[in-house]
């Protein structure tokens, strides 16, 4: 254990002078324990290195876009011979229909895609649709559920800035609860032009929900009865639980679905999907981007769902997703600590019981991170098809050591944030 | 001239089936000539090629992002040596932090920079930052200038499936107007977050116009006087004007700049810079994308911004323009055609007098695309430091011939939109 964080301390240090707070968005260590690095030189499958040439097995998964592994050899070679042709150029290119076909193919609800940049651009412009398409206004979003960082979407915790106006319109139901959400449309009724649902509970900080059959199939139910239209946000967990819409395992199929993070294998680009009832609504709206055209993307796109079509990605993903869960559950029993392990194996989010300001966590997993394994204390974590059951065994003796480290000084531990 | 657009037709018509209208946003040509190619395979310099073979001469540069030449060999080189090592990972590369210096560096109001994707991004974002340092909630932006296509700043008349309230703090002010822009804030006082700007007025479909000093002064001296931040929206034209904010050029400072498109020479990169002040208010935001911190997108725009600092790139982008507007002047004088070349050079609109269908503009630009020179009749064009004097020698051939043709059917062009 040669860890050392100095290159990165000189880092946030320049960092500090010129990007405010020295880093911003999700990808800020801000809130992580000290120690973590906030930069990184080099990834590679399910590896990365910082700047002190610390090596990392990465349960983050870049927040999800690495799906089959960093620098995976098709994809790059996808992308490098399509900038080779050009990128973005003042019209799109033919591997724009290639990917809105494949992509169609794939997702059993669609009949069309549009391409975007941004998670956010995504639900934004699905938001944006099911009003031109209904001509109404209300939106109903589970409460805490991160639909991305517009003013209307931003976590209300973190919304500095915005106006009250902005989220006026969106009214919050909770999650996996049928009667909340029948009690939304009632209150709304004949208002609600959607209604918004994460494919299943992933908020930060708190233990992760699969969806119950009945809340939704009630979701499907109530948007049918009251003129609304069902939008899946698969953002976040897209192509990690199914090869089709999230929902498809739960035999539920939305009108719309969102995009983003992984279907290009970490290239740049987003998506909404639709289905037929919805293309003419869709082509109503104004919507566009500078780089949304942009053909290596989508080159990346059309490699990445090739071999999300024809692969056993997931299959090798939910293998070595329950290998490390399996383990350490075990590991955390034979250590005495109350491990919660909540929502899919291969978008795990970690807490611990009786652990309330976090620090059994922070100390776990500063633990493990300066022996080379990175988790998150808060936030879902995410397994790529480049994770091999090698890196799991390697995690499970990283983990074990940690657990052994944070038992000795269980009682000195101090909370997560002073 | 052995011009045809067989295959670009039936890409479109592919299109059609798995793409709503079968394209959408600014590079849909929905609007343009029906014989414009929609899908482009390849781009180098100042060139484009169509599928069915064509070439053109492209004084459209992606609308914006290619400054320096499609796939310019030493952006081309830091790509991929960027890729390389890793793009989009669990937290960002250090190349970060130097574009965020080299940037700073260059323009003379900016003491820190964010990142982001998209145009609208930064426009967002600088509203959010403006509103949370001031508390107050009003943005003024004048009439019918474009910030992007999130709700809150769509055109209006392309503002389908949004809401009133999106725009309800966003009060419009008449550009070059000082006056105007007074009784604004008159009218709101105490209340005004931000004025927004564009550097020149760049509206589509009308004449553009340079900003006159007392406007630009005025605006900074009424924010100034009424606390409130002064915004120049530099996206489209940041780094064709200067080596610095485009107002610069009229010694007027703003608080934010909002920058996109081409500094990073069409890869995908979008960005706010502030002054000092500003600092504490811009880490204050929640704001974030998943592909905001890739690394490759950085290391373009560090090679860029090197070449934007150490070459006459703009030199000879302002030559070569100028080149085109004074032989497209003698040339529409020769034929006896009321040509309007407004706006900077680099950045020129044509419009054509007493042609309030366009049906002059369209005919003329049809014969220039069908012999490979590619305008656009109704929004502003970007030459970039790739066009050459030959390029222009070209172009000047093939829009004399334009004007030929166009003459001896005037009295039966049909106009633009039937």
């Amino acid at each position: 254990m040669n860890w050392s964080n100095t290159q990165d301390k000189l880092l946030r240090e320049r960092a500090r002078q010129v990007i405010p707070g020295g880093m911003y968005g999700h990808l800020s260590t801000s809130l992580l324990p000290a120690d973590y690095p906030q930069y990184f030189q080099r990834g590679e499958g399910a590896r990365l290195w910082d700047y002190d040439g610390n090596e990392y097995i990465d349960y983050l998964c870049a927040y999800g876009p690495n799906l089959l592994g960093y620098r995976h050899p098709e994809i790059e070679a996808a992308v490098l011979a399509q900038l080779a042709q050009g990128d973005v150029l003042t019209g799109p290119s033919a591997v724009m229909i290639e990917a809105a076909e494949l992509f169609v193919s794939l997702v059993s609800h669609a009949e069309w895609a549009m391409f975007c940049k941004n998670g956010t651009d995504a639900t934004t412009m699905a938001m944006v649709i099911a009003r031109a398409h209904t001509d109404r206004r209300v939106i109903l979003a589970a409460q805490n559920a991160y639909h991305g960082a517009d003013p209307w979407c931003v976590p209300a915790a973190f919304s500095k800035g915005t106006l009250p106006e902005d989220r006026a319109s969106i009214v919050y139901y909770d999650y996996n609860d049928e009667e909340s959400l029948a009690a939304a449309f009632d209150e709304h009724r004949g208002q609600v032009a959607a209604v918004f649902a994460t494919p299943f509970r992933h908020d930060t900080f708190v233990d992760q929900e699969d969806p119950n059959q009945a809340y939704a199939q009630a979701a499907r139910r109530l948007c049918d009865e009251h003129g609304a239209l069902l939008v899946v946000d698969d953002v976040r967990a897209g192509f990690r639980l199914a090869r089709d819409c999230s929902w498809s395992t739960l035999n539920v199929e939305p009108d719309l679905s969102c995009w983003g993070k992984c279907f290009a294998n970490g290239h740049p680009i987003s998506a909404v999907l639709g289905a037929e009832h919805l293309r003419k609504a869709a082509s109503s709206i104004f919507t566009t981007g500078s780089f949304w055209f942009a053909a290596a993307p989508m080159a990346a796109a059309v490699a990445t769902l090739k071999i999300i079509r024809d692969s056993d990605y997931l299959e090798r993903i939910v293998a070595v997703s329950q290998q490390l869960r399996t383990g350490l559950a075990e590991q955390a029993g034979t250590h005495g600590f109350g491990l919660k392990q909540t929502g899919p194996a291969q978008m795990p989010l970690m807490l611990f019981e009786d652990d309330a300001d976090f620090r059994i966590a922070y100390a776990w997993m500063t633990e493990a991170v300066k022996r080379g394994v990175y988790l998150h204390p808060y936030h879902n974590m995410f397994l790529s098809a480049a994770h091999t059951e090698q890196d799991i065994v390697k995690t499970l003796e990283v983990t074990d050591a940690a657990f052994e480290a944070v038992k000795k000084r269980i009682d000195s531990l101090p909370p997560a944030w002073a």
